[in-house]
Protein backbone atom coordinates (compact mmCIF):
# COMPACT_ATOMS: atom_id res chain seq x y z
CA UNK A 1 0.00 0.00 0.00
CA UNK A 2 1.15 3.34 -1.02
CA UNK A 3 1.99 5.44 2.00
CA UNK A 4 -0.38 8.34 3.21
CA UNK A 5 1.33 9.68 6.08
CA UNK A 6 1.98 12.11 4.29
CA UNK A 7 -0.81 14.34 2.42
CA UNK A 8 0.52 14.42 -1.25
CA UNK A 9 -2.43 12.19 -2.32
CA UNK A 10 -5.24 14.42 -0.68
CA UNK A 11 -8.04 15.64 -2.73
CA UNK A 12 -10.80 17.60 -1.22
CA UNK A 13 -13.95 17.95 -3.30
CA UNK A 14 -16.04 21.25 -2.90
CA UNK A 15 -19.30 19.66 -2.42
CA UNK A 16 -17.99 18.22 0.96
CA UNK A 17 -17.07 21.54 2.42
CA UNK A 18 -20.08 23.32 0.25
CA UNK A 19 -20.83 26.22 2.34
CA UNK A 20 -17.25 27.20 1.30
CA UNK A 21 -16.68 29.67 -1.96
CA UNK A 22 -14.16 28.00 -4.27
CA UNK A 23 -11.33 30.84 -3.21
CA UNK A 24 -12.18 30.49 0.47
CA UNK A 25 -12.08 26.23 -0.53
CA UNK A 26 -8.96 26.79 -1.92
CA UNK A 27 -7.30 28.60 0.85
CA UNK A 28 -8.81 26.02 3.22
CA UNK A 29 -7.68 23.27 1.09
CA UNK A 30 -4.15 24.72 1.14
CA UNK A 31 -4.22 25.87 5.12
CA UNK A 32 -4.77 21.94 5.86
CA UNK A 33 -1.54 20.98 3.03
CA UNK A 34 -4.32 19.03 0.74
CA UNK A 35 -2.71 18.41 -2.40
CA UNK A 36 -5.97 18.42 -4.75
CA UNK A 37 -9.08 19.62 -5.29
CA UNK A 38 -12.06 18.28 -7.40
CA UNK A 39 -14.32 21.14 -8.70
CA UNK A 40 -18.22 20.43 -8.22
CA UNK A 41 -20.01 22.82 -11.08
CA UNK A 42 -22.20 24.64 -8.22
CA UNK A 43 -18.62 26.23 -7.10
CA UNK A 44 -17.88 27.34 -10.37
CA UNK A 45 -21.32 29.95 -10.97
CA UNK A 46 -20.59 32.60 -8.56
CA UNK A 47 -17.22 33.57 -9.91
CA UNK A 48 -17.94 32.38 -13.51
CA UNK A 49 -16.08 29.79 -15.45
CA UNK A 50 -13.27 32.11 -16.79
CA UNK A 51 -12.25 34.00 -13.23
CA UNK A 52 -12.64 30.04 -11.54
CA UNK A 53 -10.12 29.05 -14.04
CA UNK A 54 -7.80 31.46 -12.95
CA UNK A 55 -7.88 31.22 -9.11
CA UNK A 56 -7.53 27.72 -10.00
CA UNK A 57 -4.55 28.07 -11.96
CA UNK A 58 -2.76 29.80 -9.07
CA UNK A 59 -4.18 27.83 -6.69
CA UNK A 60 -1.23 25.55 -6.13
CA UNK A 61 -3.55 22.55 -5.85
CA UNK A 62 -4.11 20.02 -8.58
CA UNK A 63 -7.13 19.97 -10.29
CA UNK A 64 -8.34 16.33 -10.20
CA UNK A 65 -12.00 16.35 -11.53
CA UNK A 66 -15.13 18.01 -12.10
CA UNK A 67 -18.01 16.73 -11.02
CA UNK A 68 -20.55 16.01 -12.46
CA UNK A 69 -21.64 15.29 -16.18
CA UNK A 70 -24.21 12.16 -16.91
CA UNK A 71 -27.74 12.05 -15.88
CA UNK A 72 -28.08 10.34 -19.60
CA UNK A 73 -31.07 8.37 -20.20
CA UNK A 74 -34.41 9.84 -21.35
CA UNK A 75 -37.83 8.96 -22.03
CA UNK A 76 -37.29 10.76 -25.61
CA UNK A 77 -34.50 11.19 -28.03
CA UNK A 78 -34.93 14.81 -27.38
CA UNK A 79 -34.54 14.43 -23.94
CA UNK A 80 -31.23 11.94 -24.61
CA UNK A 81 -30.07 14.52 -26.94
CA UNK A 82 -30.51 17.98 -24.66
CA UNK A 83 -28.43 15.41 -22.30
CA UNK A 84 -25.62 14.94 -24.83
CA UNK A 85 -25.86 18.94 -25.58
CA UNK A 86 -25.03 19.75 -22.10
CA UNK A 87 -22.35 17.06 -21.49
CA UNK A 88 -20.82 18.81 -24.13
CA UNK A 89 -20.54 22.10 -22.61
CA UNK A 90 -19.52 19.96 -18.87
CA UNK A 91 -16.94 18.97 -21.28
CA UNK A 92 -15.69 22.25 -22.52
CA UNK A 93 -16.14 23.54 -18.90
CA UNK A 94 -13.64 20.68 -17.79
CA UNK A 95 -10.60 21.77 -20.52
CA UNK A 96 -11.21 25.25 -19.30
CA UNK A 97 -10.41 25.03 -15.64
CA UNK A 98 -7.63 22.23 -16.43
CA UNK A 99 -9.27 19.21 -14.94
CA UNK A 100 -8.58 16.24 -16.76
CA UNK A 101 -11.33 13.86 -16.02
CA UNK A 102 -15.47 14.25 -15.93
CA UNK A 103 -16.88 12.14 -12.86
CA UNK A 104 -20.19 10.91 -14.61
CA UNK A 105 -23.49 10.26 -12.44
CA UNK A 106 -24.95 8.27 -15.24
CA UNK A 107 -29.02 8.81 -14.74
CA UNK A 108 -32.13 6.74 -14.50
CA UNK A 109 -35.39 7.52 -15.27
CA UNK A 110 -38.20 5.98 -12.75
CA UNK A 111 -39.98 3.59 -14.67
CA UNK A 112 -37.48 2.59 -17.07
CA UNK A 113 -36.49 -0.88 -17.22
CA UNK A 114 -32.50 -0.42 -15.75
CA UNK A 115 -31.11 -2.77 -19.13
CA UNK A 116 -32.27 0.15 -21.11
CA UNK A 117 -31.60 2.76 -19.25
CA UNK A 118 -28.40 1.43 -19.57
CA UNK A 119 -28.11 1.17 -22.94
CA UNK A 120 -28.69 4.98 -23.36
CA UNK A 121 -26.20 5.56 -21.42
CA UNK A 122 -23.62 3.25 -23.01
CA UNK A 123 -24.82 4.84 -26.33
CA UNK A 124 -24.43 8.82 -24.75
CA UNK A 125 -20.88 7.64 -23.20
CA UNK A 126 -19.67 6.30 -27.19
CA UNK A 127 -21.03 9.70 -28.52
CA UNK A 128 -19.17 11.74 -26.36
CA UNK A 129 -15.84 9.57 -26.21
CA UNK A 130 -14.29 11.95 -29.39
CA UNK A 131 -15.18 15.43 -28.24
CA UNK A 132 -14.03 14.61 -25.02
CA UNK A 133 -10.69 13.22 -26.14
CA UNK A 134 -10.07 15.88 -28.31
CA UNK A 135 -10.03 18.21 -25.40
CA UNK A 136 -8.09 15.68 -23.39
CA UNK A 137 -10.68 14.93 -21.29
CA UNK A 138 -10.95 11.70 -19.55
CA UNK A 139 -14.65 10.45 -18.68
CA UNK A 140 -15.19 8.36 -15.20
CA UNK A 141 -17.75 6.50 -15.30
CA UNK A 142 -19.18 6.15 -11.39
CA UNK A 143 -21.75 3.31 -10.08
CA UNK A 144 -24.11 4.34 -7.84
CA UNK A 145 -25.49 2.51 -4.82
CA UNK A 146 -28.82 0.23 -5.62
CA UNK A 147 -30.56 2.56 -3.26
CA UNK A 148 -30.31 5.05 -6.12
CA UNK A 149 -31.02 3.13 -8.97
CA UNK A 150 -34.50 4.40 -9.32
CA UNK A 151 -33.92 8.01 -10.14
CA UNK A 152 -30.03 8.85 -10.23
CA UNK A 153 -28.29 5.66 -11.84
CA UNK A 154 -28.95 3.02 -13.86
CA UNK A 155 -25.38 1.66 -13.16
CA UNK A 156 -25.19 -0.12 -9.84
CA UNK A 157 -21.94 -2.13 -9.65
CA UNK A 158 -18.46 -1.87 -10.79
CA UNK A 159 -19.17 -4.87 -12.91
CA UNK A 160 -21.83 -3.18 -15.14
CA UNK A 161 -19.25 0.12 -15.51
CA UNK A 162 -16.29 -2.39 -16.52
CA UNK A 163 -19.12 -3.89 -19.27
CA UNK A 164 -19.78 -0.56 -20.83
CA UNK A 165 -16.12 0.36 -20.71
CA UNK A 166 -15.07 -2.53 -22.14
CA UNK A 167 -17.92 -2.69 -24.64
CA UNK A 168 -17.01 1.61 -25.84
CA UNK A 169 -13.17 0.97 -25.92
CA UNK A 170 -12.36 3.80 -25.86
CA UNK A 171 -8.75 5.31 -24.37
CA UNK A 172 -10.63 7.98 -22.12
CA UNK A 173 -13.44 6.52 -20.78
CA UNK A 174 -13.18 4.70 -17.15
CA UNK A 175 -14.59 4.18 -13.98
CA UNK A 176 -14.58 6.47 -11.02
CA UNK A 177 -14.73 4.14 -7.20
CA UNK A 178 -16.51 5.50 -4.51
CA UNK A 179 -16.17 3.38 -1.71
CA UNK A 180 -20.01 4.73 -0.24
CA UNK A 181 -21.06 2.90 -3.51
CA UNK A 182 -19.78 0.07 -4.08
CA UNK A 183 -18.08 -1.19 -0.59
CA UNK A 184 -21.21 -4.25 0.08
CA UNK A 185 -20.53 -6.29 -3.66
CA UNK A 186 -19.12 -9.39 -3.00
CA UNK A 187 -17.48 -8.92 -6.61
CA UNK A 188 -15.49 -5.93 -5.57
CA UNK A 189 -12.23 -7.45 -5.55
CA UNK A 190 -12.69 -8.92 -8.83
CA UNK A 191 -13.84 -6.20 -10.77
CA UNK A 192 -11.31 -3.49 -9.11
CA UNK A 193 -8.24 -5.81 -10.36
CA UNK A 194 -10.37 -6.08 -14.07
CA UNK A 195 -10.62 -2.47 -14.31
CA UNK A 196 -6.78 -2.16 -13.47
CA UNK A 197 -5.94 -4.41 -16.10
CA UNK A 198 -7.53 -2.40 -18.40
CA UNK A 199 -5.94 0.57 -17.15
CA UNK A 200 -9.27 2.47 -16.68
CA UNK A 201 -9.50 3.35 -12.68
CA UNK A 202 -9.47 6.95 -13.11
CA UNK A 203 -10.49 8.40 -9.61
CA UNK A 204 -10.97 6.90 -6.28
CA UNK A 205 -13.74 8.49 -3.68
CA UNK A 206 -13.74 8.00 0.05
CA UNK A 207 -16.32 8.87 2.51
CA UNK A 208 -17.69 6.22 4.82
CA UNK A 209 -21.38 4.52 5.56
CA UNK A 210 -22.97 5.61 8.96
CA UNK A 211 -25.00 2.99 10.74
CA UNK A 212 -27.46 3.67 11.29
CA UNK A 213 -27.86 5.97 8.56
CA UNK A 214 -30.43 8.91 8.56
CA UNK A 215 -30.69 10.00 5.26
CA UNK A 216 -30.89 8.51 1.99
CA UNK A 217 -28.83 11.57 -0.17
CA UNK A 218 -26.76 13.61 2.81
CA UNK A 219 -25.83 11.51 5.70
CA UNK A 220 -22.39 10.51 4.51
CA UNK A 221 -19.88 9.71 7.37
CA UNK A 222 -16.24 11.01 7.58
CA UNK A 223 -13.87 8.23 6.96
CA UNK A 224 -13.40 5.74 10.10
CA UNK A 225 -17.22 6.99 11.08
CA UNK A 226 -18.78 4.32 9.84
CA UNK A 227 -18.70 0.55 8.38
CA UNK A 228 -16.70 0.17 5.61
CA UNK A 229 -13.14 -1.34 5.52
CA UNK A 230 -11.67 1.51 3.27
CA UNK A 231 -8.14 0.40 3.58
CA UNK A 232 -8.90 -2.73 2.18
CA UNK A 233 -10.52 -1.30 -0.77
CA UNK A 234 -7.80 1.15 -1.20
CA UNK A 235 -5.31 -1.92 -1.25
CA UNK A 236 -7.59 -3.54 -3.92
CA UNK A 237 -7.18 -0.46 -6.14
CA UNK A 238 -3.49 0.39 -5.54
CA UNK A 239 -2.67 -3.49 -6.54
CA UNK A 240 -4.61 -2.90 -9.62
CA UNK A 241 -2.03 0.00 -10.40
CA UNK A 242 -3.72 3.20 -9.17
CA UNK A 243 -1.53 5.82 -7.33
CA UNK A 244 -3.47 9.01 -8.15
CA UNK A 245 -5.64 11.18 -5.80
CA UNK A 246 -7.54 9.64 -2.67
CA UNK A 247 -10.56 11.89 -2.75
CA UNK A 248 -12.46 12.87 0.21
CA UNK A 249 -16.03 13.01 -0.92
CA UNK A 250 -18.68 13.91 1.89
CA UNK A 251 -22.73 15.15 1.54
CA UNK A 252 -23.50 15.61 4.85
CA UNK A 253 -26.23 18.25 6.32
CA UNK A 254 -24.45 17.75 9.71
CA UNK A 255 -20.82 18.73 8.41
CA UNK A 256 -22.32 21.28 6.01
CA UNK A 257 -23.70 23.32 9.22
CA UNK A 258 -20.50 22.52 11.20
CA UNK A 259 -17.51 24.81 11.15
CA UNK A 260 -15.65 24.25 7.82
CA UNK A 261 -11.90 24.87 8.85
CA UNK A 262 -12.74 22.39 11.72
CA UNK A 263 -14.42 19.79 9.96
CA UNK A 264 -11.13 19.91 7.62
CA UNK A 265 -8.77 19.47 10.21
CA UNK A 266 -10.83 16.34 11.11
CA UNK A 267 -10.73 15.56 7.42
CA UNK A 268 -6.92 15.49 8.08
CA UNK A 269 -7.03 13.40 10.89
CA UNK A 270 -9.35 10.88 9.41
CA UNK A 271 -7.23 10.54 6.08
CA UNK A 272 -4.15 9.78 7.58
CA UNK A 273 -5.52 7.52 9.75
CA UNK A 274 -8.72 5.34 7.67
CA UNK A 275 -7.76 5.93 3.94
CA UNK B 1 -48.74 -15.64 -15.37
CA UNK B 2 -51.46 -17.21 -12.90
CA UNK B 3 -54.90 -14.78 -12.58
CA UNK B 4 -55.36 -12.45 -9.60
CA UNK B 5 -58.38 -11.67 -10.88
CA UNK B 6 -59.52 -12.77 -7.46
CA UNK B 7 -58.14 -12.01 -4.11
CA UNK B 8 -57.55 -15.94 -3.47
CA UNK B 9 -53.80 -15.59 -3.00
CA UNK B 10 -53.93 -11.97 -1.69
CA UNK B 11 -51.98 -12.17 1.87
CA UNK B 12 -51.28 -9.16 4.26
CA UNK B 13 -48.78 -8.53 6.66
CA UNK B 14 -49.73 -7.40 10.12
CA UNK B 15 -46.79 -4.93 9.80
CA UNK B 16 -48.69 -3.08 7.03
CA UNK B 17 -51.69 -1.94 8.91
CA UNK B 18 -49.24 -2.09 12.51
CA UNK B 19 -51.94 0.60 14.24
CA UNK B 20 -53.81 -2.76 14.15
CA UNK B 21 -54.41 -5.23 17.10
CA UNK B 22 -54.35 -8.72 15.81
CA UNK B 23 -58.06 -9.22 15.78
CA UNK B 24 -59.12 -6.15 14.12
CA UNK B 25 -56.72 -6.66 11.77
CA UNK B 26 -57.59 -10.52 11.07
CA UNK B 27 -61.36 -8.52 10.68
CA UNK B 28 -60.14 -6.06 8.30
CA UNK B 29 -58.36 -8.67 6.15
CA UNK B 30 -61.68 -11.13 5.99
CA UNK B 31 -63.69 -8.01 4.95
CA UNK B 32 -61.89 -7.01 1.99
CA UNK B 33 -61.48 -10.83 0.88
CA UNK B 34 -57.74 -11.28 1.51
CA UNK B 35 -56.86 -15.16 1.97
CA UNK B 36 -54.00 -15.20 4.32
CA UNK B 37 -51.91 -13.27 7.00
CA UNK B 38 -48.96 -13.19 7.75
CA UNK B 39 -48.00 -12.40 11.75
CA UNK B 40 -45.47 -10.43 13.00
CA UNK B 41 -44.04 -11.04 16.10
CA UNK B 42 -45.06 -7.79 18.04
CA UNK B 43 -49.15 -8.58 16.92
CA UNK B 44 -48.72 -11.34 19.00
CA UNK B 45 -47.34 -9.91 21.85
CA UNK B 46 -50.93 -8.16 23.16
CA UNK B 47 -52.78 -11.34 23.40
CA UNK B 48 -50.31 -13.97 24.08
CA UNK B 49 -49.00 -16.47 21.95
CA UNK B 50 -51.60 -18.81 22.86
CA UNK B 51 -54.97 -17.24 22.49
CA UNK B 52 -53.29 -15.01 19.24
CA UNK B 53 -53.17 -18.59 18.12
CA UNK B 54 -56.40 -19.78 18.55
CA UNK B 55 -57.76 -16.01 16.91
CA UNK B 56 -55.62 -17.34 14.25
CA UNK B 57 -56.98 -20.81 13.69
CA UNK B 58 -60.58 -19.47 13.62
CA UNK B 59 -59.98 -16.56 11.22
CA UNK B 60 -60.71 -18.02 7.96
CA UNK B 61 -57.17 -16.42 6.89
CA UNK B 62 -54.47 -18.86 6.03
CA UNK B 63 -51.88 -18.48 8.55
CA UNK B 64 -48.13 -17.61 5.80
CA UNK B 65 -45.67 -16.86 7.99
CA UNK B 66 -44.01 -15.73 11.00
CA UNK B 67 -42.00 -12.37 10.28
CA UNK B 68 -39.21 -12.52 11.35
CA UNK B 69 -36.61 -14.64 12.84
CA UNK B 70 -32.55 -14.41 11.65
CA UNK B 71 -30.30 -11.54 13.22
CA UNK B 72 -27.61 -14.27 13.77
CA UNK B 73 -23.75 -12.77 13.39
CA UNK B 74 -22.56 -11.86 16.86
CA UNK B 75 -19.09 -10.72 18.26
CA UNK B 76 -18.74 -13.03 20.25
CA UNK B 77 -19.73 -16.93 20.55
CA UNK B 78 -22.13 -16.03 23.56
CA UNK B 79 -23.98 -13.50 21.26
CA UNK B 80 -24.77 -15.87 18.55
CA UNK B 81 -25.81 -18.69 20.39
CA UNK B 82 -28.19 -16.15 22.30
CA UNK B 83 -29.37 -15.56 18.59
CA UNK B 84 -29.64 -19.44 17.94
CA UNK B 85 -31.73 -19.66 21.13
CA UNK B 86 -33.55 -16.65 20.27
CA UNK B 87 -34.69 -18.58 17.31
CA UNK B 88 -35.44 -21.99 18.71
CA UNK B 89 -38.49 -19.86 20.76
CA UNK B 90 -39.17 -18.21 16.95
CA UNK B 91 -39.50 -21.67 15.53
CA UNK B 92 -41.88 -22.88 18.74
CA UNK B 93 -43.84 -20.04 18.33
CA UNK B 94 -44.79 -20.33 14.75
CA UNK B 95 -45.22 -23.88 15.30
CA UNK B 96 -47.64 -22.75 18.23
CA UNK B 97 -49.96 -20.33 15.88
CA UNK B 98 -49.84 -22.83 13.11
CA UNK B 99 -47.22 -20.87 10.67
CA UNK B 100 -45.38 -23.26 8.34
CA UNK B 101 -42.62 -21.04 7.94
CA UNK B 102 -40.20 -17.89 9.40
CA UNK B 103 -39.13 -15.49 7.26
CA UNK B 104 -35.00 -14.91 8.35
CA UNK B 105 -33.65 -11.26 7.93
CA UNK B 106 -30.52 -12.74 8.67
CA UNK B 107 -28.44 -9.61 10.42
CA UNK B 108 -25.01 -7.94 10.39
CA UNK B 109 -23.08 -6.50 12.62
CA UNK B 110 -21.69 -2.94 11.82
CA UNK B 111 -17.85 -3.50 10.76
CA UNK B 112 -17.80 -7.02 10.30
CA UNK B 113 -16.44 -8.26 7.13
CA UNK B 114 -20.01 -9.38 5.10
CA UNK B 115 -18.23 -12.56 4.22
CA UNK B 116 -18.15 -13.49 7.72
CA UNK B 117 -21.51 -12.66 8.64
CA UNK B 118 -22.31 -14.86 5.59
CA UNK B 119 -20.42 -17.81 7.19
CA UNK B 120 -21.78 -17.17 10.46
CA UNK B 121 -25.85 -16.88 9.03
CA UNK B 122 -24.99 -20.09 7.31
CA UNK B 123 -23.46 -21.71 10.00
CA UNK B 124 -26.54 -20.35 12.08
CA UNK B 125 -29.58 -21.72 9.80
CA UNK B 126 -27.30 -25.09 9.49
CA UNK B 127 -27.35 -25.69 13.40
CA UNK B 128 -31.36 -24.47 13.61
CA UNK B 129 -32.60 -26.57 9.99
CA UNK B 130 -33.27 -30.21 12.27
CA UNK B 131 -34.88 -27.84 15.05
CA UNK B 132 -37.44 -26.48 12.53
CA UNK B 133 -37.41 -29.57 10.72
CA UNK B 134 -38.65 -31.45 13.52
CA UNK B 135 -41.65 -29.02 13.95
CA UNK B 136 -42.31 -29.14 10.46
CA UNK B 137 -41.51 -25.69 10.00
CA UNK B 138 -39.52 -24.31 6.90
CA UNK B 139 -36.77 -20.87 7.00
CA UNK B 140 -37.22 -18.55 4.19
CA UNK B 141 -33.44 -16.29 4.03
CA UNK B 142 -34.51 -12.78 2.81
CA UNK B 143 -31.79 -11.20 1.01
CA UNK B 144 -31.83 -7.81 2.36
CA UNK B 145 -31.18 -4.77 0.14
CA UNK B 146 -27.58 -3.34 -0.36
CA UNK B 147 -28.78 -0.01 1.50
CA UNK B 148 -29.36 -2.90 5.05
CA UNK B 149 -25.89 -4.72 4.76
CA UNK B 150 -24.08 -2.52 7.59
CA UNK B 151 -26.60 -3.30 10.21
CA UNK B 152 -29.25 -5.46 8.91
CA UNK B 153 -28.23 -8.45 6.95
CA UNK B 154 -25.02 -9.66 5.31
CA UNK B 155 -27.60 -11.17 2.72
CA UNK B 156 -28.08 -8.52 -0.13
CA UNK B 157 -28.65 -10.33 -3.40
CA UNK B 158 -30.75 -13.91 -4.24
CA UNK B 159 -27.84 -15.17 -5.31
CA UNK B 160 -25.78 -15.02 -2.12
CA UNK B 161 -28.97 -16.66 -0.15
CA UNK B 162 -29.15 -19.43 -3.15
CA UNK B 163 -25.68 -19.81 -2.13
CA UNK B 164 -26.27 -20.50 1.66
CA UNK B 165 -29.39 -22.34 0.76
CA UNK B 166 -27.18 -24.83 -1.76
CA UNK B 167 -24.89 -25.52 0.84
CA UNK B 168 -27.26 -26.45 3.56
CA UNK B 169 -29.22 -28.54 1.38
CA UNK B 170 -31.90 -29.10 3.74
CA UNK B 171 -35.37 -29.31 2.23
CA UNK B 172 -37.19 -26.68 4.69
CA UNK B 173 -34.68 -24.36 4.35
CA UNK B 174 -35.28 -21.91 1.23
CA UNK B 175 -35.93 -18.22 0.02
CA UNK B 176 -38.15 -15.24 0.24
CA UNK B 177 -38.62 -13.36 -2.60
CA UNK B 178 -39.40 -9.34 -1.27
CA UNK B 179 -39.29 -7.09 -5.14
CA UNK B 180 -38.49 -4.57 -2.80
CA UNK B 181 -35.34 -5.51 -1.71
CA UNK B 182 -34.06 -6.78 -5.24
CA UNK B 183 -35.70 -5.38 -8.32
CA UNK B 184 -32.28 -3.53 -9.12
CA UNK B 185 -30.19 -7.07 -9.33
CA UNK B 186 -29.56 -7.60 -13.19
CA UNK B 187 -29.17 -11.11 -12.11
CA UNK B 188 -32.39 -11.14 -10.36
CA UNK B 189 -34.08 -13.27 -12.65
CA UNK B 190 -31.30 -16.37 -13.26
CA UNK B 191 -31.29 -16.45 -9.26
CA UNK B 192 -35.13 -16.93 -9.36
CA UNK B 193 -35.01 -19.87 -11.56
CA UNK B 194 -32.19 -21.45 -10.12
CA UNK B 195 -34.38 -20.91 -6.63
CA UNK B 196 -36.98 -22.31 -8.80
CA UNK B 197 -35.00 -25.42 -9.76
CA UNK B 198 -33.77 -25.79 -6.29
CA UNK B 199 -37.67 -26.03 -5.33
CA UNK B 200 -36.81 -23.41 -2.72
CA UNK B 201 -39.17 -20.69 -3.28
CA UNK B 202 -40.79 -20.34 0.17
CA UNK B 203 -42.45 -17.14 -0.06
CA UNK B 204 -43.27 -13.83 -2.45
CA UNK B 205 -43.45 -10.27 -0.65
CA UNK B 206 -44.51 -7.08 -2.56
CA UNK B 207 -44.59 -3.24 -2.13
CA UNK B 208 -43.03 -0.65 -4.25
CA UNK B 209 -39.76 1.69 -4.52
CA UNK B 210 -40.83 5.26 -4.00
CA UNK B 211 -38.75 7.80 -6.22
CA UNK B 212 -37.84 9.77 -4.78
CA UNK B 213 -37.79 7.94 -0.76
CA UNK B 214 -37.93 9.92 1.86
CA UNK B 215 -36.82 7.46 4.77
CA UNK B 216 -34.54 4.41 4.52
CA UNK B 217 -36.98 1.83 6.61
CA UNK B 218 -40.50 3.34 6.48
CA UNK B 219 -41.02 4.76 3.08
CA UNK B 220 -42.08 1.56 1.00
CA UNK B 221 -45.03 2.44 -1.36
CA UNK B 222 -48.62 0.80 -2.50
CA UNK B 223 -47.87 -1.42 -5.62
CA UNK B 224 -48.17 0.86 -8.58
CA UNK B 225 -47.14 3.83 -6.99
CA UNK B 226 -43.15 3.21 -7.28
CA UNK B 227 -40.76 2.09 -10.10
CA UNK B 228 -40.42 -1.57 -9.40
CA UNK B 229 -41.91 -3.51 -12.59
CA UNK B 230 -44.21 -6.17 -9.96
CA UNK B 231 -45.84 -8.09 -12.32
CA UNK B 232 -42.36 -8.71 -14.16
CA UNK B 233 -40.82 -9.83 -11.22
CA UNK B 234 -43.70 -12.39 -10.39
CA UNK B 235 -43.83 -13.37 -14.15
CA UNK B 236 -40.45 -14.76 -13.25
CA UNK B 237 -41.11 -16.18 -9.83
CA UNK B 238 -44.06 -17.97 -11.53
CA UNK B 239 -42.61 -19.35 -13.95
CA UNK B 240 -39.70 -20.79 -11.76
CA UNK B 241 -42.94 -22.52 -10.23
CA UNK B 242 -44.22 -20.71 -7.61
CA UNK B 243 -47.68 -20.38 -6.97
CA UNK B 244 -48.34 -19.25 -3.21
CA UNK B 245 -49.60 -16.49 -1.43
CA UNK B 246 -48.75 -12.65 -2.79
CA UNK B 247 -47.63 -11.16 -0.03
CA UNK B 248 -48.14 -7.58 0.94
CA UNK B 249 -44.97 -6.25 3.18
CA UNK B 250 -45.40 -2.18 3.35
CA UNK B 251 -43.34 -0.32 5.96
CA UNK B 252 -44.74 3.21 5.95
CA UNK B 253 -44.78 6.19 8.61
CA UNK B 254 -47.64 8.00 6.14
CA UNK B 255 -49.71 4.82 5.64
CA UNK B 256 -49.69 3.62 9.12
CA UNK B 257 -50.95 7.39 9.85
CA UNK B 258 -53.91 6.82 7.38
CA UNK B 259 -57.37 5.46 7.89
CA UNK B 260 -56.51 1.52 7.90
CA UNK B 261 -59.63 0.42 6.44
CA UNK B 262 -59.04 2.76 3.49
CA UNK B 263 -55.35 1.87 3.30
CA UNK B 264 -56.55 -2.44 2.38
CA UNK B 265 -59.16 -0.90 0.23
CA UNK B 266 -56.27 0.50 -1.57
CA UNK B 267 -54.07 -2.45 -0.87
CA UNK B 268 -57.05 -4.65 -3.01
CA UNK B 269 -57.32 -2.37 -5.88
CA UNK B 270 -53.29 -2.44 -6.16
CA UNK B 271 -52.94 -5.64 -5.58
CA UNK B 272 -55.68 -6.28 -8.59
CA UNK B 273 -53.66 -3.78 -10.91
CA UNK B 274 -50.59 -4.02 -9.93
CA UNK B 275 -49.36 -7.63 -8.20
Amino acid sequence: MISTTNLSRLCIHTITTKPLALPEAIAAYREIGAAGITVWRDALAPLGIAESARRLAGSGLRVVSLCRGGFFPGASAADRQKAIDENRRIIDEAAAIGAPLIVLVCGAVPGMPLAEGRKQIGDAISQLAPYAAERNIKLGIEPLHPMYAGDRSAINTLGQANDIVERIGAKNIGITIDVYHLWWDERLETEVARAGKAGSIFSFHVCDWRCPMRDLLNDRALMGQGVIDIRQIRNWVEAAGFNGMIEVEIFSTEWWAADQKKFLQKIKTAYLEHA
